[in-house]
């Protein structure tokens, strides 16, 4: 497939019909990261995000919220840096969420991620998020219990209606002013394997791996149907799912970015333009500016 | 109209037909404040109220969302302070918006008031809410120049979107365990004028008068027009308003607090019960509470 087909198949429109079967974590699109094709390409994207985020800062009009989900060492973490890192911080701010405290759960589902939305002109990048609650809430349902939920409310219909507020709320966000982007890091089992020996192996690595990871390893099947029935539910116009083969970091990190510079690109922020009143404001500013340096050069003058 | 029959007639439910002008703001029920059954009724659900709360707070499941509204000098204050003065302040908070700081106009307009939502086993008072986005935002619309909205999502369905927003979040909230009861005060322009005639009048009430009351009085049908769409628009079975007489402040509060009270019956919260292995947990912490007092009357024994 080629890289502009397979940015499209990425991106998950027709939701009902999504098949995580349908989407190959290993594919590469016939480029090569050792030649230099896939190296400019994802150079060119680091910089162009760059610019547009400054334009978005500058505009301060739109958000961006940009979320990751994915199986342990899909590659998020290393996502976020390599695609990030040409980014003024000022206008982009990451958040990890991991358990919910106490004073969290004492909220709905939505409250604590709210806390973090990126205001306008900034990128906010959610490192995990509240889709948590369909994924690993789902799969262990220990922590559903534990959620301090009225009784009558906990019924067969919570993931519906779970999927329903997350489409409702985001719905909401995109109308005000978010735009929002969703992304799968697709990790196959045996590259997760591949990663969990290399920290396992490698000292630098191993701070990452806890005997925890390869209890979920176990339930890799229950979670791809997790993750298979949020896409297909939470996949809308305003807030789409990108699918993105993970099994070749550079490849992930192309992907994303060249993802994130096509939405920023189609919603083209502007530096504010200055005329009118504001720009005969601008000129007697610069009159004020130029006459000071006049008046102290003839003071300078005086006093020799 | 007797009181349990108008206790019905004030509650929203079929809110598309609604219609502000079925509601007489002096509307009393053919009860008097003079005579000792008002005063008795006030006084007894001030009393259960307080009950009521104690159990929320203990279940720690449920939260509870009171939202008022209203017209300057309607009595939002002295119905928050008469009804809710018997309820211990550690599981109740009350909020008031004013007009949003500039950090909160960076976000999405429910952002604000998500923050200050109330916690499990607590009870939240939103003294005007995110419901001012639809009335003095909807009648003053350099307001809504005022808010960052990117250009193209400023449409005339603004005010529609907003209703399915606030009405998606309430459900949602309802979903995840918060009851909410929504209050309109509904006084008359003519009562309206006599209580700003007395704040003028009595130096201990002066502080509460501003120039600008007057000027809002003007818009006064606009206001009523855009608060009878509101009801029409977010009244629904997970999240009614009530449409409070309010020309009689004693009235207003006997109202509020039957509502209050009769919604929290409904909801029925109870003392969490100690069983089974807990219960043995307790016993044996008596014993041993007993069993220090006996030794210490044994230390003391021996040191005479």
């Amino acid at each position: 497939m080629k890289l502009s087909e397979h940015t499209i198949h990425c991106r998950i429109d027709k939701s009902d019909r999504f098949r995580l079967a349908d989407h190959d974590p290993a594919e590469t699109c016939g480029l090569d990261i050792e030649k230099k094709e896939a190296k400019d390409l994802l150079a060119d994207d680091v910089k162009r995000l760059s610019d547009l985020q400054e334009r978005l800062y500058a505009e301060d009009r739109w958000s961006v919220l940009l979320i990751f989900q994915a199986m342990d060492a899909a590659g998020k973490d290393s996502a976020i840096k390599h695609v990030m890192s040409g980014v003024n911080p000022q206008g982009c701010q990451v958040h990890a969420f991991k358990a919910p405290s106490a004073q969290e759960l004492d909220h709905d589902f939505l409250w604590r991620t709210t806390m973090a939305l990126p205001e306008r002109g900034r990128i906010g990048i959610f490192n995990r998020s509240y889709y948590e609650e369909v994924l690993v809430v789902r799969v262990h349902s220990k922590i559903l219990q534990g959620q301090k939920l009225p009784k009558g409310l906990v019924t067969d219909r919570i993931w519906h209606e779970r999927y329903e507020s997350i489409r409702d709320f985001e719905r909401h966000m995109a109308r005000n002013g978010t735009l929002i982007l969703k992304f799968f890091l697709n990790v196959s089992k045996e590259e997760q394997r591949q990663r969990f020996l290399d920290r396992i192996e490698e000292p630098a690595k191993r701070w990452k791996f806890s005997m925890g990871d390869v209890a979920e390893r176990e339930l890799w099947d229950r979670y791809m149907e997790a993750y298979e029935e949020m896409i297909r539910h939470t996949s809308t116009a305003e807030a789409p799912w990108h699918v993105i083969a993970a099994d070749n970091k550079w490849f992930t990190r192309l992907m994303v970015a060249r993802t994130i510079v096509n939405a920023l690109d189609r919603l083209d922020p502007k530096f504010p333009k200055v005329e009118g009143a504001a720009l005969d404001e601008l000129k007697k500013a610069r009159e004020a500016l130029l006459a000071e340096e006049k008046s102290d050069a003839r003071r300078a003058k005086n006093q020799r």
